[in-house]
């Protein structure tokens, strides 16, 4: 077997770990690493944030439109965002990686490859301290992330007061538009894809294509936010409005957005855009990431303008997903 | 729709989650429960032991063989008993689940039915803090555990001395004899399970069938053996001989099992007992779960009554799983 084009059911599970390992990043925060029945991770202060996430071939990425390196880039990074909303530094992942017996190797190291990247990018020092490998019809993955607090306290959903400001770090409504560019162009209604477009997708819409298929969240900003005296906070996962109205439903307020800042309606109801949306005291010095885009008022719900914005805005997997469309 | 008919993707991920979160055991050392972006658990003395694992249908349940309770039990007894192999008590819980839309919402609740009792079982104070639902063509989950150390020293794989005995917790063999008894009772050749003989194969084997679907691993046993001064310890989930060898590789010795206190064949090879595996220093006085089964030896690799045992043992998902028999 060429070493470049095995698969990962030909060389078996130990195997593949070995290949693996040695691109995987590494945790400052690690005590014990890949090899025993657990990993073990230091929290010098004695509470750790912890977050999981599943993504699921179908629902979460496909792939051709996705590459392995984009799949494991984007399963880090948006775990990262997790840990990031709560004020938190994020040091430590854990990986379930299933996938059918036929998958290359190459492609598991590329997956790999993509938590290198996105680790030492978006937040240097965490690394992936274990996981686990099996066998599965399709290539999912299951990310639990591990953080630290360092001295400040956790942000939640629920601490928005009336008078707040609103405000988002990071892009609004760019990974949406990402998405139907590469369905438009290069998903056939039978859900096959065609890898010429989707290279021309990149090469016409970088900035779309890159927030839907390799996002950059502000992870930085997170702990920024928390310094700087923030309320409530979150990541956006779901669309804005979907995710705004879980903080003023979590704080018993309404949250208005000022449509103008925004942007447009791409902006207020497209999923997966990974930026932080916070609330701050109106006389908090905001941190340079953050711009203003509402304000917390009394009631409930969300508004835009002043006006209930009863859209649903979001996207559910159950309810939503197609394996022929981009709903 | 009758809501003890209802499926998943008919009410949804929102009303789903809201249906399990009752249900769901609680943890003592929780700071922020479910409906976050991130749960924050408590780590008193600052040192986290975290495991992970995927539970996939086919290679490790089948719908049918399984309830979607002994699901539920069998993934979180797996994981609480590789927090136990570290000599830690397993605390917190993050549970993904992956299931098609038609999937009934009562078998969800089913599946955390299981999660309960486990942890009540067999970690009291150890629950589910936070998780993920999403939408796949067959039922995942991926589990990830937490613990605390409370003031042990961890016991890896590494630290065997020539020297000390081996012994071990809990059942061998048992979690084999099961499956093997419901493949050939239970499961045609072209995969169909006939339940009344699954029924029957509980009802004529309880303790084979019980290891195989419902384990019941002696978590507070690594703990203790932790307390007894344990000098490397795992959990045996890839078969006596397959885990042994793991022991023996990362401690750079040999270990020599005696048949008679084993018992058999399938205790030496079968997977899935989760025993706590262990060693100690010959005068070390075992704590009352384990039996010594053995001793570790100058050499490498794995002797049973002083004779190389090269069969390999365990199992891989990759190279050893078939759709229509138990191998």
């Amino acid at each position: 077997v060429n070493a470049t084009d095995a698969t990962i059911g030909e060389i078996g599970e130990g195997a593949t770990l070995a290949r693996i390992f040695p691109i995987l990043p590494s945790s400052r925060r690690t005590i014990l690493g890949p090899g025993d029945d657990c990993a073990i991770v230091t929290v010098p202060d004695g509470r750790v944030p912890v977050t999981t996430d599943l993504m699921i071939e179908g629902p979460d990425f496909r792939i051709g439109l996705s590459t392995g390196y984009d799949i494991g880039w984007k399963a880090c990074a948006t775990n990262l965002a997790d840990i990031a909303a709560m004020g938190a530094t994020p040091t430590a992942l854990v990986v379930g990686l299933a996938a059918p017996a036929e998958t290359t190797v190459r492609f598991v190291e590329d997956i790999a490859r993509g938590f290198h990247d996105a680790a030492t990018a978006l937040a240097p020092g965490c690394g992936v301290v274990g996981g686990d490998l099996s066998n599965a019809p399709l290539v999912m993955l299951a990310v639990t992330a591990l953080g630290e607090f360092d001295g400040v306290e956790p942000v939640t959903r629920s601490g928005a007061s009336i008078g707040n400001v609103v405000a988002v770090a990071g892009q609004l409504g760019n990974a949406k538009r990402g998405l139907d560019i590469l369905f438009d162009r290069a998903v056939a209604p039978d859900g096959t894809i065609d890898p010429v477009a989707v290279a021309e997708a990149w090469a016409s819409h970088p900035v779309d294509v890159a927030a839907q298929l390799r996002p950059d969240p502000p992870i930085a900003a997170g702990r920024a936010a928390a310094l700087a005296g923030a309320t409530a906070m979150m990541d956006v996962s779901d669309g804005l409005v979907m995710d705004a109205r879980r903080i003023a439903t979590a704080s018993g307020v309404a949250i208005d957005f000022d449509l103008s800042t925004v942007g447009d309606i791409d902006a207020l109801t497209g999923g997966e855009d990974h930026a932080m949306l916070a609330c701050f005291p109106v006389n908090a010095k905001l941190p340079a990431e953050f711009r203003v885009v509402g304000r917390v008022a009394p009631g409930e719900g969300v508004l835009v303008d002043g006006v209930p914005f009863d859209s649903r805005g979001g996207w559910d997997p159950f309810t939503d997903y197609s394996a022929t469309s981009n709903q």
